[in-house]
């Protein structure tokens, strides 16, 4: 009777300072259809607004770690933008820490949140919640279309893997030069966390066709993280 | 021992899209001077990041109370840029209600904070605070320069008040016509608040200069609301 | 499945030093017949004893918007009366902000609660945790029998309205001599969130039958205020 | 520099339907005396008020600690009574719990609080918070004036004690008869904690000039309990 | 549709340095099983790692209410020991007030907490969540097998009750001799609120054939208290 | 007027079933002399009694990210040892996150905390925590006596760094075959931190006699990690 719950992580890029409501409603609608099916839980990240904020904080003089925050209050006000659209298929708060998101869970409805914690990446809350949870899959939509062997952008003939372990792609994130080109994909806490828990794990390019065929068609596409 | 407390509400023009860190840091610099003399409570508004946000969760479906919550928490990413720049000379939060206010106040600090209650304009709740901190004065830094007797934008005519009584002032503002104009001043809540605390308020043009001159060297300027 | 939601605000005249569990226990029963078909949010005014500990504390010293929090705290052991009388029906706590109450409502149980900002009367509160649920109708249960165009205690002449368009009444609210008379129906708070929402809402005197023949009969009373 | 800490619970009977601003008055100047000598915690009951809404809400169904939960919130409201005439002397809110208890006494200021847990009388609650804040002396302003070795109301030949020892105390609450007299003095919880944190306690009959002589001026009353 | 609700308390004795998983997970599979039919409160006691942090803190010099917050605090981790294992059976968290608790209960699930409220035994928290909830019974699971008439460990010729009225038992746990023994079984507390409440409780040695016996097969066992 | 504030990780390792008072004494005493010239912020870990709980809950299927909670929960515990201790000259409880830190600090007291968010060890944490309070320096007290290039307990050959910067640190965190050894040292999350915010850092074998002598007496020892 429960619906399989899974994690969904949205690129920040979706939310800028000329998103429009078509846009978030086109990821609205598809969040309905995947509800009839799942208990996705959606992690919002800051976008170009939390790096405005994170920017200006910085000058005046705000400490890195106080930055942290202000960027998870930002993806939070992203995430109640989807709320806005959603209404009442998804819990009426961005849940605030990985307890909350338990008790938020029981409703049975749809989950929106952003950041909850200072020090870690979106990507690495969404493998948390995603543990926490017992999702069946983590989907980590974000603006490169899989995971290369070397940095895409520098270099032409890089290869995207389908599948790669968890440890390669360590091994791949420690190695100096493509750390830049990764780092946004994956980090090292979200592997290890994919890795204690086994948690299948797929990085692809966002976009509302993307994740309606890989969540509700069960297509291949971006890499696949396996353990 | 304890200074005497006052509140001034910032425009919420302030905060914007292109707000760079020296515009604020001006504000910074003069709050940190107010500090030596005053405790200050400075309310920030939402300004057009808030409205943003607002007019994009209303077009996907929220609430009108929901957006009321929405601008509010714009209004507390506000207040931390200030905080950015204060630091050690503020309290490290936005207080999110009366009655964290009254105890952050304990600090001795200068106190930061935005919108705390839905239904409410950030002027009411600044009227709201200096009541419950026991505010000398209250100063109501806003886009335009003070209350005229028509709305100055569309008639070239109006007359400012350098004083105007707060029951006028409450006639003016339900005088049809004018309520455009004056809306943004104040509206009738806090005006009542005034009313209601014999609480001493001048209404004036938002700059660095204007607030110094007004806090710092008790220069008349704008209008000022007797009771 | 969802029950469409309603709001009702119970004239505070209902709660006093005097109050017993017969009169109370009306009110219960047809609360209990309203949730058969209706998810109900009901707001208690603080009553006589509301007033009893603010006018004590106003003398002691305390300012007006700590005396609001005063008011609403006694407003809320006002609802933790109905709450005894409602049992496993209704949600066990009275929701303390807007956050809180759109979490309550999902249990699906009838929401008892008091007053929740300082500044603002229980129309007000009413009014926007009306919006926040997206309540179908917002029944204002006072003290008289709906809105007149002249105060009718003063004028016997007075005329009851059976309807009135929002615009109108904020035009009464706002000239002077009916004032003081319609005040206790409706502040310019809850016409100004009334209009913003397009929220269908009728002011009648507060009585069981009253609000069962309007609530469950359909039966036309009072003054319904139109948009 | 630290000024040593006291509890003093004032009896809940202060509190009632027709307290005025006088008697309370009273008793906060004197509280401002003493703050000049200590730092005081005191206790409020919750008197007839808490027994109206107690009795009312009984009668319509509420469980027993439902009731003890609406009996702390009326003890709140009288704290905040005190509250409002002490304003700057003392803490702004009436602290909930041991914890907060604990944060507020680092403000130096005078504390102000009622019942915190259900099942426990406030003796128990005043000696627990005795306990955590290192109190020097427990003054416990009761109805009567002090400890009997039977029913004082019962038996004329009754003999108060003026020191009694703890044990001796928990015997004569044991014994059946006289515990309808001492069961409003002290409780079983209270003497356990007395006892075990060796807690300096003093009973007497309330009335400012008593609680004035016994804390400053050092006289004997009423009866102590020694360990 | 809504189950009957019980309190069971675990003795704490199950809570140990080297308590193992077998064990803890009999107990599991059990409260499974009783949760088709009941929705159980489960309350957990501190046990040997509450009272090692409990002597340590002591020794260091924490006040006696300071140790209370300390063991129950061990109480709630071993409270998560038991939600380990019941993962989507039970509430996600172990509530931390009778508040919290009336809230979780609306889940409908399987509640696990340990002690709330400081100077209390998890006996009395029991029979206080007990009335709370509107338990049909109290089942506590104990290291004895019932209340004897005297002290069964130094007196062989002790005669353990089938059933025993609330007063007698009262009576017994005041006679100084059986206090001791009597003392971890029922406190005076505990026995003030069955009283009051009329609660059905039964006293009995803890163990998962015990447990499963009195709950679901309705056997007759250990010491019953009567009103 | 404000003294320094310096971040202390103390190893878990302090904290086990078989830790008595004396030890912790020492450490107390210490901490105390410390708080004459700096203001600590001291992060206790949570050692064998963590690793008991969480081995326990994880063999009952307790998620890895509910275990980190776990874990964080008797690190806090530990911290309550230590506040036991200092009393009066620590914050009264552990602060729960960045934002109750920096209230906490107000005070002026020493703060005693333990891990605060799942998925980042305490040493993290304590990073962390040394940028949000602007730490002069972070004295990390561990189980070795500092960083090596290998592994120091397989290959005895195996040399210490005096000083180290932060990115060859890294570098040899990533060498697979030295991550074992230094893992518990220093992870990646901590050394991200001080590199971003250039904060000081010193890993050494925690002793008593070792931080004092590196905090109050300036000696060098262990590894210095440097930007």
């Amino acid at each position: 009777m429960i619906k399989p719950r899974i994690v969904i992580k949205l690129s920040g890029s979706l939310f800028n300072f000329d998103t429009n409501s078509v846009q978030l409603n086109d990821y609205i609608q598809l969040i309905k259809k995947i509800s009839n099916v799942y208990q996705p839980v959606i992690i919002t990240g800051g976008g170009k607004i939390a790096r405005f904020y994170i920017n200006l904080s910085r000058s005046l003089g705000m400490d890195e770690s106080g930055l942290d925050l202000i960027g998870i209050q930002v993806s939070h006000l992203n995430a109640r933008l989807l709320i806005s659209g959603l209404r009442e298929n998804c819990y009426p708060l961005p849940p605030r820490n990985l307890e909350e998101i338990s008790v938020a869970l029981l409703s049975g409805l749809v989950i929106i949140t952003g950041g909850i914690y200072p020090g870690q990446s979106t990507n690495a809350t969404s493998a948390l919640i995603a543990e926490r949870i017992g999702a069946t899959k983590f989907y980590n939509a974000t603006d490169v279309d899989g995971i290369y062997d070397s940095d895409p952008r520098a270099n032409p003939a890089a290869n995207k893997y389908d599948k790669i372990n968890v440890q390669d792609c360590v091994s791949i994130l420690k190695s100096e030069k493509s750390m830049a080109g990764t780092y946004d994909l994956m980090d090292l806490i979200s592997l290890k966390v994919i890795e204690r828990s086994n948690l299948p794990t797929v990085v692809f390019k966002s976009t509302v066709d993307n994740i309606e065929k890989l969540v509700l068609d069960n297509v291949k596409m971006g890499t696949e993280i396996t353990i």
